[in-house]
């Protein structure tokens, strides 16, 4: 199996705001056809540099990826310096310059001159149509190793790598098939997920498995690959249904579902309602919440309580419960929960205190409330890092109490 | 002046899930410096394919930094490529050891068999010393070459590179002055702005100038480098003398403060608090508010008023009035921003209610509200984007408005 190379071209990807993010996309679908990126590289808009990382590149792997420099200013010099590294022309297409201006037109707009320059091919390419902006993408075969000139916007480039790339690339490379397994986990730490699983997936070096720590989550990911479809799900399938059993319903999603999405899907199926109060967290679990398209469906609202006063003029904890467990505490996280279904009429009601810091011997210390239809409860949690993560992580917390009290419901 | 290389080191850093990011605080401290980051390279845990990208880097630049791949285990093969691609040996060194073992006796541990690679040197190499880790870096200064081999985890890299780096460097570069002025503007958007000041910034090449767009606000850097500092001071001072006239108030901060910072301090500044009440952003602008330490000097929390029905319960928002005019409506939003500041006792109020989609014809239309001591109002804007980026950038508007009223206000 051939190895790729992706080249991301672009002065501003060289200061100290910009990241190129276009590889993670790439290596992503070259991944899923089985080939494996084995160097990313940075260059700026620079004729020479460029021509040299360019041979560079195809010197060492049988696909390169470049992105970025298909513009039509004088700084993008893609198209130049790829034709300089494989000692070929540039031939001006009347087609591509004919579509560049229509699409110009359409927009009521006209062509202005420099954009002649993005109808420029490298001698012998093959166009890859751009039907989401103006700069066409090539395709070369050049003795043995492919390279795609991608355009650097992220929405041009994916739909030109998924439309015109992957059909090409599936007729170069090896037939094989990956089937994959994608599990979202809440509530159990990397290391102890790791443990859990690794005595199974090491009994599988053909499956690769990977173990992610994303914003307090842990995704696992499985794939298989095989020379055909039948056998890499089969074997994907196995090590899937073998692992999934460890991890149990701390599995919150198989199909890339948010745990906000799962539980706005759980609260749809149920006709039931949600409301939030939180103190800490000052909006975030709200603000997830509503992330979700539709989330009115099911969300009502809530309070935002900082202040203690708050606490009890919005949501009726009492001032003297407060005053005896302080706000951040078990009692008060119930009375907050409570209040919000009360007032807001909701099914159900989660709430949030805690010690977010930055400072303090407390920090990371939170508690979860949850009012139901039968009853209400509060969680205490321990949670690592700092004030940002504290806040991401307890809405994590709260999301997935919640998760877990409306599995355990049926219906109304 | 020399150009500096960036190599990240790393199997992970060439997944579909993971960015080098460290390459963008080092590229900011060499810049400050003078030197231009001119290629960023990431390559995996494979030994010959480290040596010739390191090799590659010291034939075309004067200063090579390496993260990453300085830990124990057997995939962390910087230092045996480096010492193979300058063809030098690697040397145990006992005091380097010894300060291994006594880091790990400090947390009450015994050092494991595996750190005693971490205690390598290429030969030659100058020790740097790591106070936040166990993997000490080293700096090579071979035929006129710089190599810094520096550790992946961004705390541990950091501190290494100011403290050991940084002083280093000093040395080797010829003398210069950078000094730069950080302008964050709202309000305005950036191919306005870049009109509006391109005319001075034009007439100064000596004074590089970058302007970003971030999540809907305008970040505009200056930096100016002269042999020495007061000529510097000089120079950024006289850009951005003529630059600051021209955005005006839209400038909300010269220090790199947030929004939701610089409207904590006017508030805190004039004793006056502040509440919040969202339909559209579910809870995000509370959010963002309580993402800066001790906002519970200010900010006392508010409502997330997502249904119509918690719009008129919680708010007092009259039913007719929503019936009349809709939810997303300059009198709604003005009645959600009365209801907040008189329920809540604060002497602000913001209210956010709109369209954020994903779909209609009226996605972007947002009503922002503010109720103050003197009274209230209501503004409507068109936002571009999606969900996401019309929710975010819904919450800039708010403060903006939230900003100008404050800057106009005395102190209570």
């Amino acid at each position: 199996m051939p190895d790729a190379e992706i080249i991301a071209i672009g002065s501003e990807l060289l200061t100290p705001q910009r990241l190129d993010t276009n590889s993670l996309y790439l290596t992503d679908q070259l991944n899923a056809l089985g080939v494996e990126v084995v160097r990313k590289t940075v260059v700026g808009d620079e004729r020479e540099r460029l021509t040299d990382s360019i041979l560079g590149a195809m010197a060492r792997s049988q696909i390169v990826v470049l992105t970025g420099g298909l513009g039509p200013t004088e700084d993008d010099l893609t198209r130049d310096a790829v034709a300089s590294a494989l000692g070929r022309t540039l031939v001006f297409d009347q087609q591509i310059c004919d579509q560049i201006e229509a699409r110009f037109r359409s927009f009521g707009r006209k062509m202005s001159e420099i954009n002649r320059r993005q109808a420029y091919l490298v001698s012998g390419a093959e166009v890859l149509v751009n039907d989401r902006g103006t700069a066409p993408g090539q395709w070369i075969d050049h003795s043995g190793v492919v390279l795609m000139l991608l355009p650097g916007p992220p929405n041009e480039l994916k739909a030109m790598f998924e439309h015109q790339c992957l059909p090409r690339l599936g007729k170069v490379l090896p037939a094989q098939a990956i089937r994959t397994r994608h599990l979202r986990c809440v509530g159990i730490p990397e290391s102890d997920l790791d443990q859990l699983i690794s005595p199974v997936y090491k009994q599988y070096p053909s499956v690769a498995t990977t173990i992610l720590a994303v914003s307090g989550e842990i995704h696992v990911h499985l794939r298989a690959r095989c020379p055909n479809a039948n056998d890499a799900e089969a074997l994907v399938a196995e090590v899937a249904g073998r692992i999934e059993p460890l991890i149990g319903d701390r599995i919150y999603s198989r199909n890339g579902d948010s745990l906000e999405k799962v539980i706005g899907d759980l609260l749809r199926s149920r006709h039931a309602t949600l409301s939030v109060a939180e103190s800490a967290t000052g909006g975030l679990l709200g603000g997830r919440i509503t992330a979700v398209p539709s989330a009115s469906d099911y969300f009502v609202g809530g309070f935002v309580t900082y202040s203690d006063e708050m606490k009890t003029k919005l949501l009726g904890v009492p001032a003297e419960m407060i005053a005896g467990h302080t706000a951040v505490s078990e009692p008060v996280a119930q009375a907050m929960a409570e209040g919000a279904r009360a007032r807001t009429g909701a099914d159900y009601a989660l709430s949030i205190t805690g010690y977010a810091g930055p400072d303090g011997e407390k920090i990371g210390l939170m508690f979860i409330g949850l009012a139901t239809p039968d009853g209400s409860e509060a969680r205490r949690v321990q949670l690592p890092g700092d004030r940002e993560r504290v806040r991401m992580f307890s809405t994590n917390t709260a999301l997935d109490l919640l998760r877990r009290k409306l599995l355990a419901a049926p219906g109304k």
